[in-house]
């Protein structure tokens, strides 16, 4: 993408390495971080730009990941220290995760700065970062026409005031059932997803999983279940795929229309998949468009 | 239905009283067991016979109840004894459900025994009894066109090689997600699913509850998530709706296609969704066709 370029998506959050054990296989500092694998899979649909912090030690095959992803790095700072570590271990099922370390390093201090040619951008991503950094991002930006909203239990315990004025700020919240859960104090995801909606968001996204999604807005729902996987290699990540492939698909398609969110529900839903088949983003950088198309249709197919 | 006619549907199962009890209300001795709701779904589509036991004690209104929602009693066998009842509660999130107790009764000496005019019908239905005596009913039927078979923990843990055997007799085993892994050894639901199909049947039915369903085949997979349910008053019952729905379906539609299981499967969905609505078949038996048909069509929309 040309430097001065304004990007039709930005993603804000975390650049990561990744260290994965699953009850198969274990990897050490894998290229991670919800935004990476956000950008990566929006990337596939719409020129996307990154926004994020990662260390000296950060390798340049990684940057070359992003590169040939197509993704912008203009907004991808570098600062003295190390990059982010998170590490993590799935047990026998690989829906109980248990995180074994989180450091943070120069993430701790992370300050998105939006490049210049970002502010115009018309759809943005808001990764689960501190709820006060969320609202700076939305106040550098230039009320962008769609933006995404991802959030997590730590700024839902800690930071619960600032939470809930930037949730108030975005058009689309996107959580998955425990958090909806946490979030809202309903068990129920459909009341869950109503009360997300009185908080202010025009759409409320809840992430099942294995049992795929559900969409809600004030007089509305779409439903989209999971593409079924034989075998799941690795998860990570999937959460923010499928927000990239959502994000990515509704700027292409450049109207956030009732049919245009169901084709996005459908894109994100594969491309979170081909997440799952791998670890890190391997899998994922490597699909073609056309490989993409396929798949859809083929979930398609499987629905009435 | 003319005494005379064949159905298009034959179900063979339970008939019992429920007494059931759920954080907020209990009701004894509803009209309840498989073949009811099996029978009074499939009855909204297609021209439908029960098969089933009932004592005494078993009250004119429920007689009644099957009369109005058009199902054939030519087999339904009043004997000396009182009808089988089931008790049970619903913890709080609906899903985790404890037996109380099983007074098989009458039940517990069922002999299956099909009309004359029921032995040439198309569709069949087998639910939840023993191996044994589901092997007896195939024995006397003329090659049914489709049958679905239904089963239960106690039959996979004591009567195997009889499960087995009927198995293999059948085009569509129906099971939750609890049965599918306990009858396969298999933790992943498509592996499960994947291993029903070689003990012989054409089709592998998987309900996930609130999460929908899949029909898997050698070579092609449909999926159907359920229909968004704010309230739940009673899920008792709502598999057997689901099978119902299905086969009145097919037998309405005539031909088992692709196309029209995606349609079986809508209707199936959406006829057990109204079964959660309301204890026992209270909301089943009340619903039009337009009714119906109304919502299938919501439903379809909420999809991509």
């Amino acid at each position: 993408m040309n430097k001065a370029a304004t990007p039709d998506v930005v993603v804000v959050g975390s650049v990561a390495f990744d260290s994965v054990q699953t009850p198969k296989a274990r990897h050490e500092k894998l290229l991670g971080g919800s935004a990476s694998y956000t950008s990566v899979a929006a990337a596939l649909f719409a020129r996307t730009g990154i926004v994020g912090v990662v260390g000296e030690d950060f390798p340049p095959e990684y940057v070359e990941i992003f590169e040939r992803a197509g993704v912008d790095l203009q907004g991808l700072q570098r600062e003295p220290g190390k990059t982010f570590h998170w590490s993590g271990l799935y047990e026998d099922n690989m829906n109980n995760r248990r995180t074994n370390c989180t450091d943070l390093n120069v993430f701790a201090d992370f300050n998105p700065v939006i490049p210049e040619a970002y502010r115009t951008s018309p759809y943005l991503c808001l990764e689960n970062i501190a709820p006060a950094l969320q609202a700076r991002v939305l106040d550098q930006m230039e009320k962008p026409r769609f933006t995404v909203l991802d959030t997590m239990d730590l700024w839902i315990n800690t930071t619960r005031e600032e939470l809930m004025n930037v949730i108030a700020r975005v058009d689309l919240l996107t959580v998955n059932e425990h958090e909806a859960r946490h979030l809202t104090g309903k068990g129920s995801l459909l009341k869950a997803a109503k009360k997300i909606l009185d908080m202010g968001p025009k759409y409320a996204l809840i992430k099942k999983g294995e049992h795929g999604a559900f969409l809600m807005s004030q007089d509305d729902i779409l439903i989209v279940p999971a593409w079924p996987l034989l075998e799941v290699v690795d998860p990570t990540g999937a959460g923010d795929t499928f927000a990239g492939g959502l994000l990515g698909t509704l700027a292409e398609l450049g109207d956030v229309t009732r049919e245009n969110l169901h084709k996005a529900l459908v894109n994100a839903t594969v491309t979170a998949a081909f997440t799952c088949e791998a670890f890190s983003v391997d899998r994922l950088r490597q699909i073609t468009r056309a490989e993409l198309d396929e798949r859809a249709a083929a979930f398609r197919r499987m629905l009435p």
